[in-house]
């Protein structure tokens, strides 16, 4: 069965291993919905978080040759635990003055932000689940959207439990912080 | 004069340009602070948002190298315009009895929220530019942080400029919307 999977990835912050994960995606065939890569907890190690859709048979062999990868840390299937998830967006919306209520109203149902306006448009900043930003880009369809920035997903494991196992990590890491 | 410089990258939905924008920023030894990559406004078409630092020869060069890739549609530094810019981040810290209502005054003061707790932690969400959210990790490593989740910065051309000029896309895609 198709799902929506999220992954997250603890890599060492070597030149060249974006380079590497985007490349196992593309010759695999895996489909990257999105991706985002930030600085983690631990400085030197840094956390991407891949979007990917597939049956259950394909996500264990991203998890599988992701593990195998040179500067790879840790891989754990976040969507497998309960998380918190979600993404911020940026949504240019053209504005006149007879939508302008309206697009205001939207604004609040969605507790969103107005963050810019320009004399025809305006800047949302909107956070959310992946399904709520495409509701609320949808909403806001007819007034004529210009322009959309999202950063992707990130999302993290509800509860005490934390991604990152330090057994795995070389011995340098252990002190770095 | 070293600087940050946000570079946002339309590109063709197509298999492999991930891996050859990194390839890019590996071989010339750019430095990538962040990088996003979600769905932009137009259908078949993604941005990615890349937060690099060097000199003003460095970041053109990135943009003359970008330019010249398959499946890039428009390369525009969007730090050089006003913009808005911001990342979302889930921060864990651990919790005790006593130093509870110090965590929830911070978390008031940064206008962040706090969107799960478990016997002995917390998740903070928050939403900044680099620098707010350098500035609240930092507030509050002295309690304990156990786990960070970080997008990476997208950004937007203030007003009602938009990123996107038409001009250079594929005949395909003007009538994609």
């Amino acid at each position: 069965m198709m799902k929506r999977y999220t992954i997250s990835v603890l890599v060492m912050d070597h030149p060249g291993v974006l380079q590497r994960v985007a490349g196992l995606f593309g010759r695999r065939g895996f489909n990257i919905e999105s991706i985002t890569v930030g600085a983690s907890e631990t400085s030197g190690l840094s956390r991407m978080t891949i979007v990917t859709s597939g049956d259950e048979r394909t996500v264990e062999q991203v998890e599988k040759q992701l593990n195998k990868l040179i500067d790879v840390v840790k891989v754990v299937d976040v969507s497998s635990h309960p998380m918190v998830a979600g993404e911020l967006a940026y949504i240019k919306v053209k504005l006149e003055p007879d939508t302008c209520p309206e697009i205001f109203g939207i604004v609040d149902t969605f507790h969103a932000a107005v963050v810019d306006t320009g004399p025809n448009s305006l800047i949302i900043q909107f956070v959310g689940e992946l399904a709520d930003i495409e509701a609320m880009i949808e909403r806001l369809q007819p007034y004529g959207i210009l322009e959309v920035c999202r950063t992707g997903t990130t999302a993290m494991v509800r509860g005490d439990d934390v991604t990152l196992n330090h057994s795995k990590l070389p011995r340098s890491y252990h002190h770095a912080r």
